[in-house]
């Protein structure tokens, strides 16, 4: 028994008792005839005292060698404080040590090991270990804990069973590219990780389990964004016998416990919008309606005059950024530079200064009258002190462009309070959507996603236009999860192989077992599937998962700690039948 | 909404009631003017009426129609049955339907629905989803849903923190066989799949996350005995600041709980054996004590005439099987061949009948007389009507092919009973064990095991003698789980791996990262994993894991219903800068 209590329980009351505690130690003040020690461990820190007087000098002489990070096991008495601590917990009391063993040494870290560390990132992940003894990092992963284990709770109570899906599975060519397996058993041939355990959730469906739900690795082999992951989590569902409304108002239920016990925060019911309203609106599929600045559409008042820029777009449309009017003429400049940068490419952009007066002053007064301007502001909810943006060219880009800046100027505002959180439910995304890479249209959410029933006879004719039974879950401005209704039958999935460029050979080769399941009586189903990384990270109120990660990989793909990926035995590759063909 | 109730939960209360339910089709019985079918989903069967009286004719023809495994939705009545079923919850009554809608047509599915199916292996594998809608089957996945979530209730309890581990790691030659996964990103590298996350969970206990736990999926890539899988999942704990016996209790705890919660059955303190305990008792470290049969060494009482055979034996050893005496001497011929086969090894058998009189009758009655028969019956337990076996030779082997003669007169004797369960703690495994191919000393758990500390100093003189702080759980026969104390100091860790053949280069590459991290300050831990297919199984009342997996692989590694491992594109290896270089 290496103690008896933890760092962080002991109080007033347990005055007097002979304690065993054990852990690292966090700092050390020595003042000669007395040594002060902060004990250490996951739960919390006691204070332990030295004392000249009633301590035996060997092992004052011992205490006094106690470097950072020692790991340490005390015997002592529970005492009442001379200047007591009301910032922490154990604050009260400190431990009149009797026996100290040092259970192992430490070299010093190679950074401090406390909220605000003097480490940097690269440092950090290589010794993560250490890194993980930082309360911020620890309690990410406690956080993190908790919310899967709400999950688990909340599905199980309404019904889901867990069930494991295979991660070695078969690789398919569409979607992100995959991480495949070389089988030793079945020279030349590869297993692949799952990228989500679609079909094998689908087929659960079709074997009648009825309401599935796995907290599962995922994985893609795509070149690294930042705060991207090989290795991913999702919380995976799927349900028989359901339509669109009954996947919302079940996982509507699960963000609301989450929420609620996470939290503490009660939201009633999610609002609902169309993708096509999202983009309008916000420009965006994922917008941020914590608050406002939502785009006013100014072709028809602004395309009346003789500004050619404006009156050859498509669509002019601006926003209201409220308290705007305080921007410099410098700031605004910088705005505009922001916005011309590649990554967001508008052309430039116009504004309209609304003066505490009720005038105005725009970028384009040559062309536009106070009347004109008037318009604008009412169109964009614009009021005295805001700043109304203005772009203009094609619409899909154009939009785009303005939901960079809404999000720019909602950061610079203080606009985005990590402990507000705003769910909406995003619908009726298209089906398909073109690539002008491959020339060909791409499964907007995947090939498994059915169409809406009263979009179908568009499938020749527009297949852009067709919407399908899929849905997103956005909160605070990131995409949390999608899903959707599924095919259940082998001609529409057929058809919509068709239209992927799937020849029916392909289709038969890859997808030939789920097809063939259609055949046995597939009931209706569909799903969704969350990402637990960036949930985790919304709910914790910050936005990089790594930090909700217990040993990520760097933009690399690599694990900077243990060093991997490496070389392996040549041993290893004879077996499985390889060669490294490494490009000259 | 296509259901207002499901199949398993109308009962005569709900007379009367307008229902909509949705399901397969299980069966019809056609009476020509009355037509029943019963409608089965995940949660029971219901059973529908179609009456020529009450039912509109072309409903009638519809129903007709209905072939197994159809998908339909119906709306009815709920009605009182004429004629009650009591052996189904639903029994009392049936629906009359006033709407059927198919929803989905079924092929006739290659083999029957049921408790008792007439497919095959094979055919079922392959049309998993099919055999999935199998009670049996369900219900095994439903139960295993039920251990997992059990389990992180309990562990979540204690304060254990689930946290996720990479499976994207480092290949180590050490042990068994990895998979690995090419890097496309560093081109020439491969990842590895993880054996189990021991190293990480190690590091976590080095990080102060005090208590972990994981359920997480393991990979081997091992020809595959029967009932083997490449990928098996784990539970798998790490502790802090422990003793072996705090590991124990803890893990005693978990199993007690779930003995409880899943099995309705209540044990107290499980019992504890030494490893060499269990071998000499019953020649397994993983005995089943449901039942006695334990071994009597008989070398004393049978080494003092001329019978050469156990003169110059290291061993001779018997067990008494209870009530034996009735076997004929071809069943005995039987047993004997039976040991003889390859598989076990013994050179032959001798046997004692204990008469019901109180005499005895031997196989070598030429040697031995009544009083040393008589010895020998004191010494294996033995009364009147068992039957003495006895084998001798070489010590180890002999106790293992008793060992299997134990275990097959149990199964005989009915001794084995499913729902009896009966854990033991096997402790003070070696920490060493010969190989006799590679010439060389083997972790016998792995290399992180720590020696007991009065063992020590055997490393260098008899290391084949040293204990070391590990220790199995064994359920019924079966081994759930095993685990050890770790070693925690960079100098132990290091002499370890000298003692399994490592040089300190090597030893570095592979585990440099945990010997770094052990300079650190690591505090004492210790840790456990159970094998959640297995427990599963066992707990079930079964033994065959593979029951107890959605989608198992086949003995070569195969996924027979996606075809998986396959062949991949040859630009998705020219990608990975791989070649395949199959034997000629």
């Amino acid at each position: 028994m290496y103690r008896t209590h933890k760092n962080g329980e002991l109080r007033l009351e347990n005055l007097g008792q002979e304690v065993t505690l054990a852990g690292w130690v966090q700092k050390t003040r020595d003042k000669g005839f007395m040594i002060w020690v902060d004990l250490r461990d996951r739960y919390g820190i006691t204070q332990l005292i030295f004392d000249g007087d009633r301590t035996p000098k060997e092992m004052m002489e011992k205490a006094k060698m106690l470097g950072r990070e020692f790991v340490i096991q005390v015997k002592g008495e529970v005492i009442e404080r001379v200047s007591k601590n009301a910032n922490m917990p154990t604050g009260d009391i400190e431990i009149l040590v009797k026996e100290l063993t040092i259970l192992n040494k430490s070299l010093v870290p190679p950074f401090t090991i406390e909220d605000e560390t003097d480490g940097g990132d690269e440092l950090r992940m290589k010794y993560r270990y250490l890194d993980i003894r930082r309360n911020s990092v620890k309690n990410n992963l406690i956080f993190r804990s908790k919310v899967a284990m709400e999950t688990r709770k909340y599905l199980s109570g309404e019904g889901f069973i867990e069930v494991e899906t295979p991660y070695l599975i078969k690789s398919t060519p569409e979607g992100a590219r995959d991480f495949v397996v070389p089988s030793r058993m079945n020279a030349g041939q590869f297993y692949a990780l799952p990228q989500s355990p679609q079909t094998f959730k689908q087929l659960l469906m079709v074997g009648g389990l009825d309401k599935y739900f796995q907290i599962v690795k995922c994985f893609r082999d795509e070149d690294l964004r930042a705060d991207r992951q090989p290795e991913f989590t999702q919380i995976d569902c799927e349900m028989a016998f359901v339509e669109q409304e009954d996947i919302l108002n079940a996982f509507e239920g699960l963000t609301r416990h989450l929420l609620k016990e996470v939290n503490g925060v009660e939201i009633s019911k999610f609002p609902r919008m169309t993708y096509d309203d999202a983009m309008r609106k916000y420009g965006n599929d994922k917008p941020d309606i914590r608050f406002g600045m939502e785009f006013g559409e100014l072709n028809a008042v602004a395309q009346h005059k003789d500004f050619g820029i404006f009156n050859t777009a498509e669509l002019v449309v601006g926003i209201s950024v409220p308290g705007g009017n305080v921007f410099t003429r410098k700031e605004i400049d910088g705005l505009i530079e922001f916005l011309k940068r590649p990554q967001v490419g508008a052309s430039g952009m116009v504004y309209v200064r609304c003066n505490d007066d009720g005038t105005f002053k725009s970028s384009v007064d040559k062309f536009y009258d106070e009347a004109d301007l008037k318009k604008w502001a009412e169109i964009t909810g614009a009021k005295a002190g805001d700043l109304i943006c203005v772009l203009s060219g094609v619409a899909d880009k154009v939009r785009g462009q303005l939901s960079v800046l809404r999000m720019e100027m909602a950061n610079r505002l203080g606009l985005r309070n990590p402990k507000e959180f705003a769910p909406l439910w995003v619908v009726d995304f298209p089906l398909l959507e073109w690539d002008e890479e491959t020339k060909r249209f791409h499964a907007m959410h995947h090939p498994f996603t059915s169409p809406k029933p009263e979009d179908m006879g568009m499938l020749d004719t527009n297949p852009g236009k067709v919407r399908a039974n899929a849905y997103d879950l956005v909160l605070n401005g990131n995409e949390i999860g999608g899903g959707s209704i599924r095919i259940h039958d082998k001609q529409t999935q057929a058809l919509m192989f068709n239209h992927l460029g799937f020849t029916p050979e392909k289709a038969k080769e890859q997808f030939g077992f789920l097809m063939n399941a259609f055949e046995y009586g597939a009931p209706p189903h569909g799903g969704i599937a969350f990402g637990l990384d960036r949930l985790t990270a919304i709910l914790g109120g910050q936005e990089t998962i790594r930090d909700f990660i217990a040993f990520p990989k760097n933009n690399s793909g690599r694990d900077v700690m243990i060093d991997a990926p490496s070389q392996i035995d040549d041993e290893q590759l004879k077996e499985l039948c390889l060669k490294i063909n490494l490009p000259l």
